[in-house]
């Protein structure tokens, strides 16, 4: 390779199989996202950050000059994997309240000893930024580890000016793309919920919307109500930012229309979505973002995947890493847990997480697929079949995973 | 560290927190499961295969001559951990069934398209001896990586004199511990599953006998019942080797009582087990092996673990690590399945599956814990606090591990 930043080549050959999206429609939809072109014997070519060529080996002309290879023997090369929901950056951990909670305690038991999300506040507001940037980065080389090359990070620990700004500082610092979960849950300095939508819109928002991309609220019974949300959210899409909400977690309490009324980019988890629900989200551009990890990881019911998909709902996949009710940061596994869980199909898992996460970060015009003028995330399974990656249950799959055309470091 | 093979020594220093079972009685059971003893800031040396020392870095003396030290700085040590139950000897892989499962094919269809065991069966009388070695050999490599240092693997995919025995011959090779699953299915050329036990027994066993440590035998609908499955292992019984059982999968069909009169080492998977199971289980000396990963898998409901725990019945956990049901190896995923859908807290999951599982393959003197004089089977875990083993729910937390007084090479 070249030392010209950028200029050089690398050239992924031999590989046992090539597979990316075929979807003709993004977010891919119905039976689109099932659509998979799979190549055997085929090659990556990459020059600088992007995908110049690809396909079968007997199609790869001589090159000229020098071009760094790698060896795809054995191996099938699928496009980087898109995190579309974490909550990556955080202090401390919660792993007292996991160990109890294991062993059957109570909600009220855990919150008596200082366990949920305001202990993860706590913590993290009690960190400096340097701390957050080099938290972010620990979860990042998990991350990559998994094959994620692309993750959204949400903020929501801070709950104050200082943190939620310093969060946001640290996500962009740590290469996350950023959300603004300013309306995360109510901290107890304020008398409700009202009272700090409006401090959080008149004392955080205008600097969150610099460098954030999206925002994000959770409508749930003790967080934000619809009317809350929708405040909060207006005023956030006026300051230019992506809408998401965090919806039907535990109880519908009106997250679906409200996200369909303001034309959100999203709306995640969905575990307690109706029928109602599939409907109108079948209907809607809305994606809906499915994170079976938390509910493995909290016993809890599964989303309806297969009845969104079977209605023509778009939707995605993500970890929803965080310290409390999913400390996974690992989209294979989301993957296993789909097919095994959710009823959907390999190629449909590795859609939601590719093409589809990357429509949810606003990126689907330049990650999520292994096709030419493309970036170059690519990653390696160690693997004869590609649908290892839901096969393969818990298992080292990932062998090797490029990064905007240069090979990862994986620690 | 010297040349001369056993007489090295290794000094694991400045642990953050090592960790072992403390239970008095094995198997462990009831509240002495979830003893475990943690030392903070702690050593472990060892000499040759052997620990010769273990305590808080303030009690290590002076040591002369040459030790290989391995930094415990940020890490935990656990056991090397045994996995009690796998399948690790077959050819081909199940990923074709698994994706028309996952997409909601039937068994029936499955059975059309000629998956299900006899599948794996028929890719692994195919297989030459080498092919099988080198099969269980990448296998144990997998669970190496996962922190398995010892493990136990089945024959069963054979069902013919030749296959079974060269199975059992590959199992011992790639170092595992011997199971004759001679009774795994009815092999469609014999005429149902007392023609097949008669010439299991009087075919395969007296060579299997001299080649396994144990016998198992499937009792289950459509596989055999209860009088063939006596018939079977109380041959194998009287021809030395101890006994097991697969049992209460699907459907309760007597294994657990015929577990108990047989004096069996363990029963294994107990999904469908109900109360009366649970009772006579808690009154006998049979360990039952709880297989989480293989009920995800094949989404079916959990077994009852804290049944089993509360009334007194000793339990162990394992991987079941198999092509159709379980494409699992991972027993740290086993121990995250063990906290979040079976209601065992971290320590109660550990000893499951160092202890207690160390017992099932007839080891509990020499491996399952760390202590002075047995064996220097050791985990180091990426993490501060001993407990991620179950919390960072199929994370890269398996930092390094020493088998034998050496560290391993992880690939």
């Amino acid at each position: 390779m070249t030392d010209a930043a950028g200029a050089g080549r690398l050239l992924i050959r031999d590989l046992a199989q090539l597979v990316t999206p075929a979807a003709t429609v993004v977010p891919a939809r119905g039976a689109e996202l099932g659509r998979v072109d799979v190549l055997e014997d085929a090659f990556i070519l990459c020059e600088g950050e992007e995908i110049v060529g690809v396909g079968p080996m007997r199609e790869l002309r001589a090159l000229d000059g020098d071009v760094v290879e790698l060896d795809g023997r054995g191996r099938c090369a699928i496009p980087g994997l898109v995190d579309c929901h974490t909550h990556a950056c955080f202090a401390g951990d919660r792993v007292d309240e996991f160990s109890l909670r294991a062993a059957g305690a109570t909600y009220e038991e855990l919150h008596a000893q200082g366990g949920g999300i305001m202990s993860t506040v706590t913590a993290t507001r009690a960190a400096t930024e340097d701390e957050l940037v080099a938290a972010v980065e620990r979860h990042r080389g998990w991350m990559l580890r998994s094959g994620t090359t692309t993750f959204e990070a949400k903020s929501g620990y801070g709950l104050d000016r200082e943190t939620e700004l310093a969060s946001l500082h640290a996500i962009r610092t740590a290469g996350g793309v950023a959300t603004w979960l300013g309306a995360h849950a109510v901290p107890p300095e304020f008398d409700g919920a009202n009272a700090y939508v409006e401090f959080a819109l008149r004392e955080v928002l205008p600097d969150a919307a610099r460098l954030a991309e999206a925002a994000d609220v959770f409508v749930e019974r003790g967080a934000f109500d619809a009317g809350q949300a929708r405040r909060y959210l207006t005023a956030c899409r006026d300051a230019g930012l992506t809408v998401r909400l965090h919806g039907d977690q535990f109880t519908e309490r009106g997250a679906i229309p409200l996200a369909v009324e303001l034309r959100a980019r999203s709306v995640d988890h969905l575990e307690a979505t109706g029928e109602d629900g599939v409907r109108a989200l079948a209907r809607s551009e809305v994606v809906g973002v499915l994170l079976p990890a938390s509910a493995l990881f909290l016993a809890r019911p599964m989303p309806p995947a297969r009845a969104l998909v079977d209605a023509g709902a778009a939707i995605a996949l993500a970890t929803d890493f965080n310290p409390g009710s999913a400390f996974c940061e690992s989209l294979p596994l989301v993957c296993a847990l789909a097919a095994t869980q959710l009823g959907l199909g390999p190629a449909e898992a590795l859609t939601a997480c590719t093409l589809n996460a990357a429509h949810v970060v606003g990126r689907a015009d330049r990650i999520g697929r292994l096709a030419v003028g493309y970036t170059a995330d690519v990653v390696l399974l160690d693997a004869p079949d590609w649908r290892y990656l839901a096969y393969h249950l818990g298992g080292p799959i990932v062998a090797d995973v490029v990064v905007a055309g240069a090979r990862a470091e994986l620690g």
